[in-house]
């Protein structure tokens, strides 16, 4: 018999998430602020829980998949919320991005609780989380991990243990500062090479056939191609991941020159009002520096 | 009867490419300016010039693989130079790394001679100019171009063709960049990671099997986890080329933050004595800036 | 009758503003974690308070001049803590650098006391410090800051009024970003002035000449010509102090491009140990990133 | 009897300049690429020659002030250009900015004359040239130079031996840096501040009061307060030193991680089109980067 799942959280990356934890036959019960976002989990089978507390009492497994410090927080420590049914013998697994920091406050915090706490962020956004195809970055207690993969597999293809607890958030902002150089980077080369004369489907062609091609430039490089940015990965989430990477550097005093001209960067996305559109957006950014069309 | 090929440059790339143009069964004629580094392609079949001069007499096809504008200047232009053989029914095929605007020159000043000229850069370093797979990217008379697709396909695997002369180099300087990017990217996040306590194995196994990973990782991880740089592609060289990138990107009022970091670390690596090791050196500046180990 | 004044932290700052709150006549309590650096106040006729809670019960004003929010929370709230003995017919004063957004959570912690809570930060080091020529940055209530005014021009020169609580902490990052803005310059050109050949000499009687200078460098220039950097403002303190201006440039999504620069160049200066130097120690940043002399 | 002076370029610091020339009395010949600009110094009393030629055969002591590299060689070895004429028994002087590299190939290119070459840049903008209060950086023959001083203190307030020819450019861009430095910093910190919610005149009384005040401060805050930029130096023009600046300093290996930074935004400017607007419109950069006002 499969554990029961709380999922609380049903943006794009937690409502594919729950709905491959259906598919593989885990019964699950979901949460969201804005119920609407609920809905189509429920149409799938999930059981709809009136709060966070509801969820917790009814699930072995609680998950939260949210934006950030503050959500969770609501989610735990808000008016039913769930850490108020957390006992010894559940366990709640954050899987959004947080800082390393946070995640061993929030240890400290459940530590009362009794319940067992794994941080397991994941490398993958919406096409990946709707495949099953996201790698699993967990930290905490080896063996519960360890007893934890089957649920692990049915949302990815692959997990890797990181350490001890907030190891998985510091594993999730390494991942997630390359996406970020390499987002930029992108969009930085694609910018240089039309201001150059280059066509971008010589650009393309170069780029696909060299040693830099990546599973993520083939996803991204239509967006700059169509100069249209769907927002898989928003741009918003990827800022706030970077401040987080640029707190715990400052903290580790490790040397990041380019994260932070990357924040600085994304910031200006932020600023001119483009944070709801996908992290290729930062191409409009390199627009926006760039000399006005004739 | 293929067309009697004059090459000269007999460093890492330009001993691999033409030993690989005596293997496609073309005649070959090869000059270096430090004669020893000649030997083995004659070895192998090669022809040695005493100059640059007797090269091009002796060829129809004349190519030159060296380290930028003052090398290609010398053996053009100097004593006994290539340039002095040239006539309208010769072709001169730079595949070496420079600037647009010393192509665009370099055009203005053979147009003299009456010689054929095609800009020709190559995308990839060591490995895939031995077992010949680079892409290749010529520009000029696209006519010619085509003709020469044989001659370009026993050294790469793909042509792209990219334009007026002078675009070729403008292609090599938009993938150089995209190097530089990747490689210092990676060696960011790798030290920021190992700072906060993850192990290199776990970081390489997430890096393989998510969205970012690529040919170029797969090589040079294992650099920085071993922490030995044996050139495939020197420091000095993508510094050389990050200088064009920011010369070119001036002219063009082009935004390149990032790339201004990058020239700013390659130099402290430059500074630091280890210009001849490979770009994935990089990864020592990053240690020269974080805290001394206990 | 002058004011009965509490003063918590007796550090370079500290212990020269108080002391001159005693030549001013004003009856003086101290207290300091360390007790020894509280000795020589006492020598110049100050009472040494046994703790904060102590020196609170005692005194009309409580002044904190510590080295940020950790140092202040303990003041505040730790054990005998001085926000005990807050009531409204007490006023309290931070004149520590902290962030705007910490001012405005320490306005709010303080409401529940009735305590007027006034902040102002300095602009000046430690020489304006014994000197009484601080420049005095308070923000909060107008009218409470106005009959304040004959204290403040104890120990400073002018007192500017920056608006509601917060603001002084604003006006504090926005002088100590300009005062890491031209630290950093003056040793970036001179590094690059001494590399291109230039004596020091003709660089200072250059700078001093011309429009760009200023107190500050006629009092730093020198720790450059004679590459000794003694503490009046500790590198490691406006170190982070930059951190806050990011922070809070994060939050108001202000670019700050040189900002990022700095905090990158002087936590360099943190991780190889230079964090008790003076602010002109980021010099030696400019030479462990230069070329080794032969 | 004073020495006759032929002085090309009639800019704003030109024609300031050799106003200064004639109220000391030197008679002086005057010519500029575009004739109108040289009415109102043939109104002071200059002569006006016809072309650089004529100008040199009639002079003792040649001087240039002009935007750079390309106008100093159109004067000097164009048509009918001023080298013509030189020789042993002339003085050249440039005192635009330009490159120690092209200052040394222009000593290069001048030695077959015999003309004395003297590399003499001056710091200080349109007001100091106005007044004569401009600080005078020459460098090349020292006992030359030594004569040449009252000629110098006509145009200036005070005269720096900057050492062997091309170190007077070397000098120039010592100081120019620090201007963009300061400049640059100044807008980025009154941004910070405006989006803090500071008060401009709050800032500027704190600024002007502290150890951070300079005489440009004073020049250039007031256009910042009424966000007008009226050229007193050109944007394009200190962005033109800054690449001369990044390519000394990557010949130097002398790291300039700020001076990166400044170019990138220049060129912003440059590419928005405010090239010939005064350098303090970096201001309308940092507004361009920044939220849009509701």
């Amino acid at each position: 018999m499969k554990q029961k799942i709380g999922f609380m959280g049903m943006g794009i990356m937690g409502s594919a998430m729950s709905g491959n934890l259906l598919k593989a036959a885990y019964p699950v019960t979901v949460y969201n602020r804005s119920r609407e976002k609920a809905e189509s989990l429920v149409k799938k089978g999930a059981i709809l829980a009136p709060h966070p507390k509801g969820l917790a009492e009814n699930s072995e497994i609680i998950i939260t998949m949210v934006t950030g410090p503050e959500a969770i927080n609501a989610l735990l420590w808000g008016t039913d919320g769930a850490a108020e049914a957390f006992n010894a013998s559940k366990i709640f697994i954050n899987m959004s991005s947080v800082s390393p920091l946070f995640t061993r406050e929030l240890a400290a915090g459940l530590a009362a609780t009794g319940v067992t706490f794994i941080d397991a962020p994941v490398s993958g956004t919406k096409q990946p989380a709707e495949q099953g195809t996201l790698v699993i970055l967990p930290s905490g207690p080896k063996d519960k991990i360890a007893e934890l993969e089957p649920l692990f597999l049915a949302m990815g293809k692959k997990v890797v243990y990181c350490g001890d607890v907030g190891q998985g958030s510091m594993m999730k902002m390494f991942i997630n500062l390359l996406v970020g150089v390499m987002m930029e980077g992108l969009a930085e080369v694609v910018n240089f090479g039309r201001l150059g004369g280059l066509s971008m489907e010589a650009m393309l062609e170069t780029l696909f056939a060299g040693a830099m091609n990546s599973p993520m430039f083939q996803v991204k490089a239509p967006n700059l191609e169509k100069q249209e940015y769907p927002a898989a990965f928003p741009l918003k989430h990827l800022t706030k991941d970077l401040k987080f990477v640029l707190d715990t550097a400052y903290d580790l005093k490790a040397p990041v020159p380019v994260a932070q001209t990357l924040l600085h960067l994304f910031e200006v996305g932020m600023a001119q009002g483009w944070g709801d559109e996908d992290i290729s957006a930062i191409a409009r950014v390199m627009e926006h520096l760039s000399p006005k069309k004739a």
